[in-house]
């Protein structure tokens, strides 16, 4: 809730929709016949439209990245950080377009949607997605808005996957990649986090099987746990102790089980906020979908052979704290693209914020991918376009 | 299942049981009127009762330490590896005391047990308990045995911290000590990962506020997350790499929720396993009891200080993949031993095995662990008893 905008936010912006209806098939052997995408756009598509970005999301995150939906927000889009005029994706040259992927809970088609064979709502019948999918279905919303080819391509997490799928399906609609705290596939770790989180979803008895809406119910308490558990892989043991440490809530011991220490009530609260405002559907699909990615597996786990399509230059970048997708998985990628001859900047960026340090402003972080962002809009010849 | 017992098994054993009707005062301010612990020992005790050796289990532990209740049993005690004739606790010199703490779900007294004022089950109203209260148990345990002073206080991760409670409670009573794969206090992540695993359980709705008994349920749902999101913590992310990877249970995705990966089905039958067999109240007691333990917060934050009372040499180890209590933690442990000039010997033992591997044999982890207790018989001139 700005009293003012701050001059170096996209500032007011509104939320588009495009509907789409050429079916698209997707790689679990099912189509979704028609669909819609919400999506949002910041600065100016320049007359050559060569001057877009497309913003990838990550597991829980929309196309709402930069700027305020009105003067009552309290706070701007999930990487206002980095989208903005005079920011990495600086908004004076580059025309953003941020997306909520399909299966998505903030507008786009997903399992709340009405299923148009059924009329009643998709539900646990919505076909699981995967990261091939949503960059097919953001190919067609680039046709639609008559971007031929992408300035970049830029997300975190799994938006760097998305990102990745990017340079191997459409090599000529990408002249840049930027890939954050990403990872070429999931290792048994993170499947297993992700596990945990859907079991605990799936066993609420007010999941119903995935149709707790037609049981006028929602599966918080599985959301929660989830939201609780994902908080937990975001930040650094470092960070948590240092953001709580062994702080208790109140002055003594309670011995009992209610809310003692700090990092209780900050877990308990990220899951209450996030059971009564996620679709439980769509986090199920959104874990899959960053289950299932492994590209190198559709070439003899050779994932330079899998890559070897891509021709845009990279971008990588990993944190020290980061252990959901620590930098190993990074410099996994980048030694493929190396054998893979393409051109690839790496950079390590010292964060004690784990995970989440992707979404935070960090003066190296902002420099190397600001300096990446700014040798692409050279590269390009891109204006001012304000 | 043995059809022969191994030459080095203990072979076959026999819990017992020893009823106290002297009240014990709890830190949480409550008291027990009476109480059973259940315990099994393995060896002799020698006549000068100078050989014992105390066996402190961990969260999901019991006294079952060692050898089999029957030629049926399909696995030995849970710590066979190093208790046994010749093994590193070596049952021809030593005596050995496996107890299961007060509070648990093996026989000893806990939430499951009988409340003598209501005549009914404890449940919920079972007292929170702390390791000193644990501590102070099995002191008055070998009151009852007639030992005055144990050869060694042994225990891995929670059983580790009842071993440094011993040093400080009772330094007269114990002459050495192996606090292994252990913390002096959990960190905020240690912390948040069991206030996940209370989450799953009291929102569990079959948990009832812990009723469940008197409701004639079981909180399953509640208990398997717990032990799910347990078990990644016991396993170190290479280990379930090596073991899973990202290996399918069938030959293709099925884009749907049944089990996929290996991973996946070896936690839900892991969980499905545990939330049959142990018991609720019990596994938030004993990570209540993991979150309390903090001798230094009773000393303005001074390990060192906590720890001068200590009298005897201390083995610490820990294990280069154990990200639970991961070796930095063991090596806080052993700096301010040395500060408070302690005696202690500190190995780091290379496992690719995670938390769990204090519980696998290891070459130099029993050369290591083994070493130390023959220095200590040779200490104590104990002779062979059998």
């Amino acid at each position: 809730m700005p009293d003012t905008l701050p001059p170096d936010s996209v500032g007011l912006v509104t939320p588009q929709t495009a509907h789409f209806d050429t079916p698209l098939a997707l790689a679990g052997g099912k189509t979704l016949s028609d669909y819609t995408l919400v999506y949002e756009t910041y600065g100016t598509l320049n007359a050559e439209r060569n001057n877009a970005v497309l913003i990838c999301h990550a597991l829980s995150g929309h196309h709402h990245a930069a700027g305020f939906h009105d003067m009552e927000d309290r706070k701007p889009g999930w990487w206002d950080a980095y989208i903005g005029p005079g920011k990495a994706i600086d908004t004076e040259r580059f025309f953003v377009v941020s997306i909520n992927n399909l299966g998505g809970c903030h507008g786009s088609t997903g399992p709340a949607s009405t299923n148009p064979e059924t009329q009643r709502a998709w539900g646990p019948e919505f076909p699981v997605l995967t990261v091939a999918d949503w960059v097919h279905s953001q190919a067609r919303l680039a046709d639609r808005l008559g971007i031929e080819r992408f300035a970049a391509v830029v997300g975190g997490s799994l938006g760097g996957m998305q990102v990745l799928q990017w340079t191997m399906a459409y090599p000529e609609r990408i002249a840049n990649a930027v890939v954050i705290a990403a990872t070429p596939r999931l290792s048994a770790q993170n499947i297993a986090f992700n596990e945990v989180a859907r079991q605990a979803i799936r066993s609420d008895p007010d999941f119903h099987d995935g149709w707790y809406e037609e049981h006028g119910t929602v599966p918080k308490r599985g959301l929660k746990l989830a939201r609780m558990i994902g908080h937990i892989t975001y930040l650094s043991e470092h960070s948590m102790g240092a953001k709580f440490g062994r702080d208790l809530r109140t002055d003594q011991l309670n011995f009992g089980y209610d809310v003692e220490f700090q990092v209780e009530s900050y877990l308990r609260h990220q899951g209450d906020t996030f059971s009564t405002s996620f679709d439980a559907n769509t986090y199920l699909l959104m874990t899959k979908a960053l289950d299932y990615f492994d590209p190198a597996a559709l070439h003899g786990g050779d994932l330079a052979t899998a890559l070897a399509p891509a021709q845009c230059p990279f971008l990588v970048v990993s944190f020290t704290t980061d252990w959901r997708f620590a930098p190993p998985r990074s410099r996994e990628l980048v030694d493929a693209l190396m054998r893979a001859d393409k051109t690839v900047s790496y950079a390590s960026i010292d964060s004690p914020h784990g995970h989440d340090a992707f979404l935070l402003p960090h003066p190296r972080y902002e420099a190397v991918f600001g300096g990446f962002m700014r040798r692409a809009a050279r590269d390009l010849q891109l204006e001012e376009t304000t």
